[in-house]
């Protein structure tokens, strides 16, 4: 059983969000989903979804820490993308919570610009990962220390998995599947919620588009 | 501007949803979203997704069919499927709001096994429609007056748009931005979202897996 943190913010990106939650939600005995966010209640999406989150506290997150010698049930963080990232990053806070939260986590998951919010942090670094196709330049400004991949449909690096734009995110969460718990069970997914899965994370037909 | 009533209810399926809300979310001038429910405020998707939605109330109802006279606001039905669409056809209560939701729209629009609920409300009598393939049988015994349609990706027949499973909301959608807007509108909203429409309605690997 892994929990899977959700974190949300202000302007996320519908799709980045529930496409993965989709994949996840089919393995209702494999993940725990959690939606957070810094100030808990009701987030919107940039689509104008209203989702209620539970406070990612740094009381939480202390707490944790201190148990984290117990047996504790593995976390996944998962970042979505958005027009939000881009005031998210200027975000001291966000950026303590996010380090705090990967540090304990047992892989790191990012949609689309999600990554920005890695890449400041510092998550990133040494590390190789891609973005959304359209912000890949100011995403890339975001860490020098990256290897970042312009065409892939997503990228895993270690415990590190991050996708290209929006719907790439589904693709990457079912690759994410195939890692932990085989490529039967990720295809077995796709095909019971009817889904095309991209399945080669090298191919990337939207890289050309936004070849700038 | 039309504006898109998404009818929520517990046990939706979280992708139905989302993902179409991904796609009208891009044309907001076009289209603006409401989500509704009959009882109003927080409902769960089946894979835990709380969403705040208004009250779906017949008093709006009956207000906007006084109102229809005056240049309104033309509306949109959206519903999708998920496991309490086998509840909901149970409930008259939901099934009356359907079929006055419906009268007053311009187009009707179902996910998956959405469709069983325009069925038993008999929006479909006497049209072409499609649904989820594994739930196909469960569905199509709620209307025998329809023209079921076991291979497709979705179904477009007049004012009615029918999807597959889950996944194929979102070819669905795209595909109903294609009517409304033009293929090119459809086709620049996939290429933002970095997704691999499939853009042909009659095609469907998924018809074959569960052809029971």
């Amino acid at each position: 059983m892994y929990l899977v943190n959700i974190i949300l913010f202000e302007g996320f990106e519908t799709l980045d969000v529930f496409g993965p939650v989709e994949i996840f939600g089919h393995f209702a005995d494999v993940f725990q989903l959690k939606f957070l966010s810094l100030s808990g209640g009701l987030i919107n999406s940039t689509q104008g979804v209203k989702v209620e989150t539970e406070i990612w506290s740094p009381t939480d997150v202390l707490r944790n820490n201190v148990n984290q010698v117990k047996a504790q049930i593995p976390e996944i963080l998962f970042i979505p993308g958005g027009q939000g990232t881009r005031r998210e990053v200027e975000n001291p806070n966000f950026i303590m919570h996010l380090i705090s939260a990967h540090n304990k986590a047992a892989y790191t998951l990012s949609v689309c610009t999600g990554s920005a919010l890695l890449a400041r942090a510092g998550i990133l670094d040494g590390h190789s990962a891609t973005t959304n196709k359209r912000a890949f330049n100011w995403v890339v400004s975001q860490s020098s220390k990256t290897n970042w991949i312009r065409e892939a449909r997503w990228v895993e690096d270690g415990q590190l998995f991050t996708s290209s734009g929006v719907s790439a995110g589904m693709d990457m969460t079912l690759g994410f599947i195939a890692h932990l718990l085989g490529e039967e069970a990720a295809i077995g997914c796709s095909m019971r919620i009817e889904y095309h899965w991209q399945s080669d994370s090298t191919k990337d037909q939207f890289a050309q588009l936004y070849n700038d």
